[in-house]
C-alpha cells in the first residue's frame, strides 16, 4: 500500500516541489493543497502564517488521510514548522533544512547566498540552518520575482534585468562583508521557474541549489524508512489537487509549475 | 458633529484614496481598514472577495461607527459593491463609478483605456460603467505594477520599462480595434504612486484619471448632502488605521501611500 503524502503551499509554487516528489516517489499518492485564498504568505506575519499553515496541514491529514507532510513553501517552513508539527500527528518535512544540507554539500568556500521572500529572509531560518552546518549565509529578499513567475515572464528581458539587479546588490553586500560565496540557494518554490535566467546571471562557477529537488530527495530517504515503498507496488500514484480559491486559475497556472496538467482541482473552504 | 467615514481596502493602496479624502473633507473623522492578512484581492475569486469585503465593511460600521463607507479598492468595488451594500446599513461609495464619471468629463473622443488588476479587469466593471456614460473602454490587467509600487521602485527604470510594455500592448490593441483613446484611467489604488512614470509613458495629450481623486470629490459631494459639515466644526478630523496583519509593515509602507505618517496602526482579527 503506497503512502499518501500531503503537500502544502500557500499557492502554486509548491507544485515545483510536487514535480520533484513525483520523480523521486513515483508510487506514492499525493494530496496537494494550495491555500490560494490567503496567498501570498511571504508578506504576512509569523502569527498569521502559523494559523493558516496549521489549518491547511490539518485538512491534509484529517480529511485527505496524509501520513506524511511536505511543507512545499519556504515561508511556511521558515515561520510555521513548529506550529504545523504541533497541529498534526504525522512527520512533517519543510524545505529549509534540505536546502541548507544541499548547500553544505555543494559549497567549498562555506559561504552561501540565499534569495527568498521578505518573510523567509526576515525569519533568518536559512541563516540558522546554514550556520548549524558550518556555513555562512547571506540572504536577500527579492519580492518581485514571484510576480514575474506568476505573470509568466519567465524568459523576459525585464525579468532578467530585475534578477541582475537583485544579484548585483547581493554580491556587492557579500563582497563588503568579505564573503566568497560559491553557492546560491533558491529559497522560494517559485524560483525554479526562473532558474535559466538565474543561472545566466550568477558569476561563473557558482552553483544554484533548488530546495524543491533537495526536499524531494530528503522525503524519499525518510519514506524509505517509514512505510517502505515496495517494488511490487504498481506505479499507480494518484495526484489530487485542492485550492482554497479560484480553481480555474490554479489549473491554468499550476500546470506551468507542475510541468504537466494538474487535473481537476477541488475547491475547499478552510473558513478563513 | 463631524461624520465618521469608514475607508476600506485590501491593503495599503487605498491610502491614496484616504489622502485625497483628507484634502476634500478636512473636518471628517476617518477609520481606515486594510485587510492585509488576506491581500491581495486582485488575484482572488468574486465569492472570496465578497466575503472578505463584507466582513471588513461590518467591522468599520459596527465597531468603528462609520456612517459612510468608501471602498478604496478597485477590486472590491468591482466585485463586491453589492455584497457590501447588503452587509451594512450605511451609504457605500466605490471607486469605479467616480472614475468612469471623471473619464466621461475628460474624454473628447469617447474612447478610454483602463489599467487595473486581473480581477478588476475580468469583472468588466469599468467597461460597464463607461458604457453607461456613452464611452467605449478597453481594459488591461497589469499585475506587475502593484508589486513594483510596494517594492518602492516608483522611480525605477525597470518599472518605467514594464509600464512602457503594458501601455504599448494596450495601445496596439486599441489601434487594432479602431479606437482613438484620449484618456487613461488608473483603475487600481496603487497606481497613483506610479503616476509620474505613467504620465511619461502615455502618448502626448492623453489625460490620466486618478480614481482616488475622483472618488474623494464624489464623497465630498455626497456628504455635503447627508450630514452637512459645518464651517464651525473645528478642523479636528481624526484618522484611525486598522490592519488585519503586520502593523509594522502597514506603518512603514502606509506613510508612502498616505504621504504622511499613518500614526499607530491597530491590529484587528476578522477571523479569516
Amino acid at each position: 500500500m503506497s503512502p499518501t503524502i500531503g503537500v502544502f503551499d500557500s499557492g502554486f509554487g509548491g507544485l515545483t516541489v510536487l514535480r520533484a516528489l513525483l520523480r523521486n516517489l513515483p508510487q506514492a499518492n499525493f494530496a496537494f493543497l494550495g491555500d490560494t485564498a490567503r496567498l501570498p504568505y511571504g508578506s504576512k506575519s509569523r502569527r498569521t502564517i502559523a494559523r493558516y499553515a496549521a489549518e491547511s496541514a490539518q485538512f491534509l491529514v484529517r480529511e485527505q488521510g496524509a501520513e506524511f507532510l511536505v511543507i512545499a513553501c519556504n515561508t511556511a517552513s521558515a515561520l510555521a514548522l513548529d506550529a504545523i508539527q504541533a497541529a498534526v500527528p504525522v512527520p512533517v518535512l519543510g524545505v529549509i533544512e534540505p536546502g541548507a544540507a544541499s548547500a553544505r554539500a555543494a559549497s567549498v568556500t562555506g559561504d552561501v547566498l540565499v534569495i527568498a521572500t521578505a518573510a523567509t529572509v526576515e525569519s533568518r531560518a536559512y541563516t540558522a540552518a546554514c550556520q548549524a552546518r558550518g556555513l555562512r549565509a547571506l540572504e536577500k529578499a527579492c519580492p518581485l520575482l514571484v510576480p514575474f513567475a506568476e505573470e509568466g515572464w519567465t524568459d523576459h528581458p525585464v525579468t532578467a534585468e530585475v534578477i541582475r539587479i537583485y544579484l548585483s546588490e547581493l554580491l556587492g553586500e557579500a563582497a563588503d562583508r568579505g564573503l566568497q560565496p560559491d553557492t546560491l540557494v533558491l529559497g522560494c518554490t517559485h524560483y525554479p521557474l526562473l532558474r535559466p535566467l538565474i543561472e545566466n546571471a550568477v558569476p561563473y562557477g557558482m552553483k544554484v541549489i533548488d530546495s524543491a529537488e533537495a526536499t524531494a530527495a530528503a522525503a524519499a530517504r525518510m519514506l524509505g524508512q517509514i512505510p517502505p515503498l515496495s517494488e511490487s507496488d504498481p506505479p499507480t500514484g494518484q495526484v489530487s489537487c485542492f485550492a482554497t480559491d479560484s480553481v480555474e486559475k490554479f489549473e491554468r497556472l499550476g500546470s506551468r509549475f507542475l510541468d504537466r496538467p494538474t487535473g481537476p482541482v477541488q475547491l475547499v473552504d478552510l473558513g478563513g
